[in-house]
């Protein structure tokens, strides 16, 4: 039994006001909130069991690596990976995106060859790509989205090309919703001997994933998005591209043997993790992700759909408001424009002062939005805390911000 | 009046044991413990203010926008940076020496152009130029350290010649503890054109430091040895060398503007800081910097000056025992061996049953070992919260040692 009530209060914040309202906060595509059990985790590893991991023999040096390294063994059976050593960390969903375009993709792409990604992915997964465009001459190549938002997954089979090097896909869009079908892209660029990095960042906080069953060769996730600690993440590298990959950041624990001719590299995941890494939040990203598995994501997901049904049925009612997306399989992610003169900032503005935190912009995907033909939307993405009282909220307060703008 | 006591008592951790006897802290070098006010502003922030930054128009996004970004001014203040803009966030000193080599060097060096660094730096500050020698044929100019551990400025100015692009020094060594004189070293390098980037990891922590006064070009710090969370961190970057150089990671909050065909860049410091960062260990590094403000720099760096002659004092007295370095201006990390058949592990475990913790190993330096000579070394390292009392635990400890090996 899904007990939102129970789950509330797990999470300080959502018991205190903004504006003298109870706070309502449907920002959770932008970040998610925290658990008490993953505060207390860092409060515990700072406050009596810190210290630096990896290269001490001291016990405290020993308990925090024990803790930090199982960490690892988290991440993979929350994903379903394989083996704990395709877990490499790092600070989020950017840091391994970046990881695998300079350590997989530049060494290997030449000038003309090309990655497919759709027209609906985060910077985080276009920008890293773009270097690769401006720096070595690879081609982006755009696959679009029908009305709906949705992504045929045929479409980007089809743009595979002899040039393919790479797919970049979003398995779902932070702000249609959309899920992807990236199980039948995976085996498909399988069949063609083209890797597929999935980003991860808003699917793994709304549903299962699978990484073995979806096939994917890269899975990013983000901590932060995952009810765990900023600047926390992985990414999964299935071990046999892990061998293509050279190493990213330089420094400590890298390493096999520095010379001054000569370096050697540690062994995956190990090579592709530079320097004092963020022990801290990663111990907290596991709570998280304890969390997130004694709740289930099957009933996280069930709890989801059940906002997104309601949210998007109250929506409907408003005909003056303009929904981007409408996938029947979508997330609880709701991105919006309003008739007349109120810009999506505007309409952010009204409902933060009745407690409500939405988001307000481009949401880090412009071509997106160039797509839609708007400037900015504002976005109402829920999380497992959400309830149908604050779908109502919400509702109360943009009719409010009709009657402002009309 | 330095009252160390009182200091303690703003560490949780050290009143712990530690297999049955006090906690004795020695492994600063390798990362600091906190104090309350530290862990207590992660909390807070986590449970009653926390939201993604720079994105959001809603309160708690503003707040933590303005508490992160006030942060900025901290680090700014506290390296008595020019202006805050020359602040760039980063997740440690490894990430800060990575964003140079990419950002930087990578596309200015040439083949057979050179870097001039020293046989004492820590791996951060050579992988990063390992790979510009392994992938663009970079050189690598080693400077020698003389019988005490000191670095003559001039040998450095010295290894300086026509194809030097870049000197990356060490301010002050992880492992000897020598202080590096790096403002002479940057006032004869800008007079030859050349670059300084100096990696204050350790320096920053036992010192105040100048970055004007100094003339560094760039200088990393990380904050979990200044007393702050995992994953924090900043470089200062000279305003005229961020103008030169390109992004590193690439994602949200560092573009201005993507289309599918192009793309353009945020001003610096943003230009430099791609993703969701690190909000809260920032925050967290703030206030730990506030913290050794409020100490005093000078006064941290006088109490540790009184450890090191006490610890120099007590070592000297034990004849079957190596201290590595021994300049005169050290600062109070001390590397040693023990004569007889005892490997710098087993000393280490001896001392953990006593509570004391201190690191055995090559400490991220393995050139710096080549060149001592030796496999492998203990380190003592102190921080600002350590006492002569500890100094003397230590001391009975290895006379143990030399007992139980002898």
């Amino acid at each position: 039994m899904y007990d939102v009530a129970r789950i509330r209060a797990d999470f300080p914040i959502l018991s205190r006001q903004v504006n003298g309202k109870p706070l309502v906060y449907l920002d959770n595509g932008a970040s998610a909130q925290k658990p008490r059990v993953v505060i207390d985790a860092m409060t515990q590893a700072y406050s009596m069991e810190y210290a630096n991991v990896h290269r001490g023999l001291h016990y405290l040096s020993n308990l925090a690596t024990e803790k930090y390294e199982a960490v690892r063994g988290t991440i993979a059976r929350f994903l379903n990976a394989g083996s704990e050593h395709e877990i490499v960390f790092t600070t989020g969903a950017t840091e391994g995106i970046n990881l695998v375009s300079y350590g997989w993709a530049a060494p290997r792409l030449q000038a003309g060859d090309e990655i497919v990604l759709s027209v609906m992915e985060h910077h985080a997964n276009i920008v890293p790509w773009h270097f690769l465009r401006e720096r070595q001459g690879v081609v982006l190549k755009w696959v679009e989205i029908d009305a709906k938002g949705d992504l045929d997954p045929q479409a980007v089979i089809d743009a595979i090309g002899p040039r393919t090097k790479l797919v970049a896909i979003s398995h779902m869009s932070n702000v249609l919703g959309t899920v992807v079908d990236v199980k039948t892209i995976c085996a498909a660029a399988r069949e063609k001997g083209v890797p597929v990095l999935v980003d991860g960042s808003q699917a793994s906080v709304h549903m299962p994933v699978d990484v073995q069953d979806i096939g994917a060769d890269f899975y990013a996730i983000t901590g932060h998005k995952l009810y765990g600690p900023s600047g926390s993440g992985a990414i999964y590298i299935r071990a046999e591209r892990q061998a293509e990959m050279r190493p990213f950041l330089g420094g400590g624990d890298m390493i096999r043997e520095v010379t001054r001719e000569a370096i050697t590299y540690n062994d995956p995941p190990m090579k592709f993790e530079a320097g004092t890494p963020g022990i801290v939040q990663q111990i907290g990203l596991g709570v998280a992700l304890d969390y997130l598995m004694g709740l289930g994501m099957a009933n996280v997901a069930a709890h989801e759909r059940g906002l997104r049904d309601y949210a998007r049925h109250r929506l409907a009612g408003l005909n003056w408001l303009q929904v981007q997306g409408n996938s029947a399989g979508k997330g609880a992610i709701f991105s919006f424009t309003l008739d007349g003169p109120a810009h999506a900032h505007d309409i952010s503005t009204v409902l933060d002062k009745r407690g409500i935190a939405v988001r307000a912009g481009t949401h880090c995907a412009m071509p997106l939005m160039e797509h839609l033909g708007v400037t900015a939307t504002c976005r109402a993405s829920f999380g497992l805390y959400n309830t149908e009282a604050e779908v109502d909220a919400l509702i109360s307060a943009l009719e409010l911000c009709h009657e402002l703008f009309a």
